[in-house]
């Protein structure tokens, strides 16, 4: 049947809803959460069905909320069909896998179209994901997973020899590593197509934190023209749509705060693929208080990720770094790139952790692409800092994706003081991610933690050991209640 | 943070949404489908936020649509309190069976009560039914669940010895044997408080074909007083809200016509132990295109349910029968209520299959509950068939529920002819449901089909073999179209 559109300006998150009235229900069979197909000329959507009264909307018209509109690209008054959608063919793979089967390319491909297309309902993904969860994906699953990921979303091509990636699994503050390594490599001549998430549970993600000095929201055919002119880029993925079915399933993920092994896998390196990487460095930081909380743990992923690779024909270069505190100083989008600015201006003052750990990256990863022999990584990437070389190319990245100015450091702060004297022998991330999220990081760029003392520093009873920025009064004082009430972060003995 | 209420008039199906302007949520920190709790005086409801313009509400207002509006209570301006909700309990309990581990008693309430309590959304229960169709539950588990399902909803209570109850687990159209053996049982002066379902996907469940005669949406406390003054009752479960957990798992379970075994055998026991029943008769017909399609399974399925009845301290007898293809000669609500009463009142033209099935299963009933010796029981029942005592009962039993004035068959109706001569050799069930279902039934209680051959029967080419009935002359064309294009239900050779 053809019916005539009225947009309704309300949003549901991700799933398209379309409404019709009670009435037009009935005589055309269609009940409440019914699943239809929406077609306009040449597009169409799954969509669910909601009822209205008549107040709403004539019996002859269907309302769009706005993500579905979005997708059909309809107007007001546009005519659309409501056909009764037929169950996805993905549905018998999905089944397929929750029998404890492994499922073949083709039949992968099936469930990730269906997902990128929104074929399947949010009940229909949950239980693909929990069939990954619960019967653990194959090697060879998890490189035809990638695969489609990859193929469904937009993939970028660069006409160079090699193209090199990094990803950090995270989990650990601060640790923005890939602002410092990224330009090291860029500085020597490499290119380093980089996109960054944003934080989800942490303070900052890297593209929050490089939101800070530069727009990040950057469509890939602007990201390749950035990429192919000054080298790389730092840019969020989730404005170059790469491996678009990823996002879908994290989302999935979420709730239950479940991590699928083989998931996390084929969303790294579906990103990885998309922009053709030839050679990849992955960092799993692992100690208590991190995403990996044991070294076994972190030598087993180190293990699939070099398998995965391997099956993908990308270059991997795994390491396992300590992930037990904070690396940097500061928490927080703009208090990680003062830190990163630091490091890069070769301040005295920079952060010694922070800035060790991006040389000693990128100078493994300098020996790994035959750049130099081995031992020899570090010093050549300590030269680019130090000669000021790694600072340009990143004020050049930062002038191709179009520089932002620096906020204030948020206005109410209160410091926090050793209760006892002694020798820090902790500093639990899961505690600082806390306080610093109730002081407002991400969503306030400015506010966050600044630490001034690490494992294994002593200090004396009354000093500072970090100070809370908060934009707002009320959420300085739950942050500083919470230290009092419920935990500190430091473990001083 | 306090919202005045406004009503809006959109119905979503199952959960419950509210709407806040797109300004408010930045206000709060909302976002569009995050969860919170919505608390109305003592009473409060999980719900997921959509966000609209300035168009539909103003900033200090909430739109409720029906479902959360019908859970609180509440009235235009009534005030509520918004509140972030907190991630459920049972989430973890989830979490653990995934990981395949058995759950406990109070784990498992845990899990029906949020499920009851609408705390958990579809995507986290939909990680339950995923682990339990994975994993499958134990029988201690089914038995933990089972009680948690009744424990959570209306249970009622019969100051009686002994409370018979039956079940069939469906799959063969027609099959109306309930609507016999329970007027015999209550004729003989026992209680059978019996409730049924509605069809999902057959062309009639019990629930719609007792609804032709008689109305089947009665309340719990009128249910009671039904059986305390007839000795029984065929009401629609959904009315009564037995086990209410069941429901939504069961919807869960649909898109992906998933059967969960453990999850099957608590539905049906839930209900047999909501209203206290000691004697329970199972029907578990068998056979290609009914819902169990081999004796082993059936066998397997018998001694399950044997077990979990034991645990929860029931007489179970269970009975496999064959399905192989219809019992009865209507299909549809109307003409599966033509056969039923066709039966009780002993007409020489009541077709025998149903007839026999019937007695038999009361017959045993009578048996196994010690009303006579064993090889009497059938002879029992069917006196009561004879004497008229189990029309009489059926009329009490009608008359208590609220009698209905019998509908005329659809009007539209065309014969199917055998396309040759020879022995029938099977019908096929999901065929005849499937063209039963085209022609309109169950939602128009008069169409359906008549067939006139069953397994056995020789017929001759020309031969009229069964009439479809629609309301609709469209439906009858579609219907007559199916079986040309697509399959035909009879097997002649």
């Amino acid at each position: 049947m053809e019916l005539s559109v009225k947009l309704i300006d309300i949003s549901t998150g991700d799933s398209p809803v379309v409404l019709i009235t009670r009435k037009a229900a009935i005589t055309h069979d269609l009940h409440t959460s019914d699943r239809v197909i929406i077609q306009y000329g040449e597009k169409s959507v799954i969509a669910t069905v909601n009822t209205a009264g008549n107040g709403f909307l004539p019996d002859d018209h269907i309302g769009m909320f706005l993500e579905t509109a979005f997708s059909l690209g309809v107007a007001e008054s546009s005519k659309v069909t409501i056909l009764p959608a037929p169950k996805p063919e993905s549905i018998k793979v999905i089944r397929k896998k929750m029998e404890g089967e492994e499922l073949n390319e083709q039949e992968m491909m099936l469930v990730v179209k269906d997902i990128v297309d929104r074929k399947l309902t949010q009940v229909e993904l949950t239980y693909f994901v929990a069939a990954c969860s619960m019967f653990p994906l194959t090697f060879k699953e998890i490189g035809t997973l990638t695969k489609s990921m990859a193929d469904t979303g937009i993939k970028l091509h660069f006409d160079k020899p090699m193209v090199i990636d990094k990803h950090c699994i995270g989990g650990v503050p601060n640790n923005r590593t890939s602002m410092i390594t990224v330009p090291i490599m860029a500085s020597l001549g490499y290119t380093v197509p980089k996109t960054s998430s944003r934080a989800i549970t942490s303070p900052a993600g890297t593209a929050d934190t490089m939101e800070v000095l530069a727009e990040v929201e950057i469509p890939s055919e602007r990201m390749m023209q950035i990429v192919n002119t000054v080298g790389a880029c730092l840019v969020w993925g989730g404005s170059v749509n790469l491996a678009p079915a990823d996002d879908r399933i994290i989302r999935i993920e979420r709730p239950l705060s479940i991590d699928v092994p083989g998931l996390m896998l084929s969303s790294v390196m579906a990103k990885k693929y998309s922009v053709g990487s030839t050679h990849v460095v992955i960092d799993i930081p692992y100690g208590p208080g991190a995403k990996v909380t044991t070294i076994e743990k972190a030598e087993e992923l180190r293990k699939n990720f070099q398998t995965i690779g391997k099956l993908l024909g990308m270059h991997m270069l795994v390491i396992t770094t300590d992930g037990s505190q904070p690396i940097g100083n500061g928490i927080g989008p703009l208090l990680e790139a003062y830190d990163v600015l630091s490091v890069l201006k070769n301040d005295a003052g920079a952060p010694q952790d922070l800035r060790e750990k991006s040389v000693m990256i990128a100078g493994l990863l300098l020996e790994f692409i035959g750049h130099c022999p081995k031992g020899k990584g570090a010093a050549i990437a300590e030269g680019q800092i130090k000669n000021g070389a790694a600072l340009k190319k990143f004020n050049e990245i930062i002038d191709a994706q179009g520089r932002k100015q620096l906020p204030a450091l948020a206005r109410h702060k209160q410091d926090i003081l050793a209760s006892q004297s002694g020798l820090v022998t902790g500093i639990d991330n899961i505690t600082i991610t806390k306080i610093a999220r109730i002081a407002g990081a991400p969503i306030s760029k400015n506010a966050g933690l600044l630490i001034y003392a690490k494992v294994g520093n002593k200090v004396v009873r009354g000093e500072k050991i970090f100070t809370i920025y908060a934009d707002d009064p009320g959420k300085l004082t739950n942050a500083v209640a919470y230290i009092r009430e419920v935990a500190n972060p430091y473990r001083i003995v």
